[in-house]
């Protein structure tokens, strides 16, 4: 089952296999590093002509005319759409970083007689080090634990608890978080939720509205293929809208922008949540590279990984045993976002030797192989050229 | 001295007027609103198929075979190499309301025992909501003094003072401050300061290391022409460096940002004063603008604009008198950026008229229209165009 003709079988039956075709990847490429930065979509360029000549023609008029100044509020409802967000709960702007800061803020101000934030141990580094900044602001105490007792810290702290922030696919081993179950439990002690999914969105279906999530953040420029660089993603659940109180503030979130008023008074909705000026070129580029999501149902794209996933660990059980690998994703795949990571103590050197090849995946410390395959524009040909040369540079 | 031969011989003679070919604008549009959005460089729509062509073959690899990480380093060498900076202080990235809320805690954790931010009156509204929002995080009080009291209250304040944050140029009046002296005054009593150069990068010629200016940001959509939405630059003086304590962190600004290390340990220099991810097709497009500022030295651009100015008042002394106008910006070109501001009770309505004869200001409240001139492609025809068309408006 992990031969040539079971890969070449797969792909033929792949309901998604027409969606290679909206992206534009080098010939002979294996490209397994989707959720560092995704592919150019075809229709990119020409979006790009168009906002060039909508700069040149009718210069500050674009932010009226051309939909500019609304599309952080547009591209932002695009993507929360994917992770379950209905519309007006959802902004594309800024960067991750400074929406993971904004966000554990805002959320720690949800609960101001509470004196700890909770974190992921395996969090991103970003993340640990904006959650220490944002404590020490607030003058809290960060708590950290791993995943497999998250659920018990959360009980622990209890009653002190504020916040509890960590991603729902965990950036090194692609492990899938229990998000809805996890926000219960933190609800349970009364805290508030900040989850990052970067490596969620575009990849897992979601459903944060329904799992009554606080605050989510994200990249777009991962399994979103937004390209280098693009903005981030913010949602606040509705319910928190009136009281959202987070420390960047601007006056494109004011009630009244263009005013000009000296004080900051917040607009409704969401839109307070907004801080300045989007980066039109980079985020009408990510607003182009959603249009493939309306073609492709999220489920079929998750189908598709969890079927990528299977048939990524199967040949590696097969083709591999015995080699110095292991397999660092949960075989579960309920439990694994679109990613398999495996540990080799020669990781630096296979991935260079791959690179040479035209296989792409990426090293992160300890000695992991990072293997991201977005449902979109890989084939089970793909997985099965990757673990072959592996095994080729391994013995 | 007000008459279309004037215009026209003062056009001739202008050193910069070959620039306007570096710059895409529609036939017969008077613009100005450069400081607002720049126009359009023409060599951008070849730099933007460049980066796709290399986010399509190279995918990841365009961080380091196409210098997208240190992007934001050379970048804002380039900026802040028109303000006076030396190399190695000034980076390129994110939103300037991001870097403003960055560089206010950054400078106020200097001076850890003083009990005061204060601001410019008139600053721009963000700057204000923002310097509230971090005095709030930090427990701060904050004060505001308008332009003619900021000396004495910098004075006033004295031992009390952490931090001093004005705007070098004004955004509604297009005042120019004395970045110089007013630092030198907020150091007489210890302050540390952070200018916004928004409307005088590109503009005029600062002079921010022989000032000894502490912090500086700015946009880079307004004088530097980057487009929509460009990323925003920051300063920061080399001898703060080693001390610089700012709360937006991450793995980009990390001494060993890809050892993923669970805590944070800062990169030396400026780049510890880097974020996340460079949004990179808006920063490369920034990149391509400022090519133009290779070839006209900003003190060109300086005695153009200066000209520009005192046409503008010229013109409007002479064609606006008694219709209501009042030249609302200084009159002595050493104490004005790039922009002339006048007042009228209409001024609603006759910016939106001008707008239908393809003459582009823009209003600020109360009844002010302001007009900022790019010498690099407005003329002095294009100034006389609008004073008689408003003349015309008006009568």
């Amino acid at each position: 089952m992990t031969t040539a003709e079971e890969a070449a079988k797969l792909d033929r039956d792949d309901s998604l296999a027409g969606a290679r075709d909206h992206f534009v990847l080098p010939d002979g490429m294996v490209y397994l590093d989707g959720n560092s930065l995704g592919a150019l979509s075809v229709d990119v360029s020409a979006r790009l002509a168009e906002v060039l000549a909508v700069w040149s023609r009718q210069l500050i008029g674009g932010f009226a005319d051309a939909g500019w100044w609304d599309a952080p509020m547009r591209v932002g409802d695009r993507i929360g759409r994917l992770f379950g967000a209905a519309p007006g709960q959802t902004m594309a702007a800024d960067s991750t970083s400074v929406q993971v800061f904004n966000a554990l803020i805002a959320a720690a101000r949800l609960r101001p007689r509470r004196r700890t934030l909770l974190m992921d141990t395996g969090g991103f580094p970003t993340n640990r080090y904006l959650t220490a900044s944002a404590a020490r602001l607030l003058g809290l105490d960060v708590r950290e634990a791993p995943l497999e007792e998250f659920e018990a810290a959360i009980r622990a702290h209890g009653p002190d608890l504020a916040v509890v922030t960590a991603s729902a696919v965990d950036y090194r081993t692609g492990e899938l978080w229990d998000v809805g179950g996890l926000t219960r439990t933190a609800h349970d002690v009364g805290a508030v939720t900040v989850w990052d999914l970067s490596h969620a969105a575009g990849a897992v279906p979601l459903t944060v509205d329904q799992d009554e999530v606080d605050f989510a953040v994200g990249c777009s420029y991962k399994f979103l293929s937004g390209g280098p660089g693009a903005p981030s993603f913010a949602y606040v659940a509705r319910r928190h809208h009136d009281r959202l109180d987070q420390p960047l503030i601007g006056w494109h979130g004011h009630a009244e922008p263009f005013a000009m008023a000296p004080d900051y008074a917040p607009a409704e909705g969401i839109r307070r949540y907004r801080i300045s000026t989007p980066h039109v070129l980079s985020l009408l580029t990510l607003d182009t590279a959603l249009d493939v999501f309306d073609k492709y149902d999220i489920e079929l794209i998750r189908t598709k990984n969890r079927s990528l996933g299977e048939f990524f660990i199967a040949c590696a059980d097969t083709h591999l045993a015995g080699l110095g690998f292991e397999v660092v994703t949960p075989r579960d795949a309920d439990r694994r976002g679109s990613q398999i990571t495996l540990h080799h103590p020669d990781a630096e050197r296979l991935l260079a030797e791959l690179a040479e090849r035209k296989i792409v995946g990426d090293l992160r410390p300890p000695n992991l192989l990072r293997f991201g395959f977005n449902s979109l524009y890989v084939s089970h040909e793909d997985i099965l050229t990757a673990v072959l040369t592996m095994r080729s540079l391994t013995r």
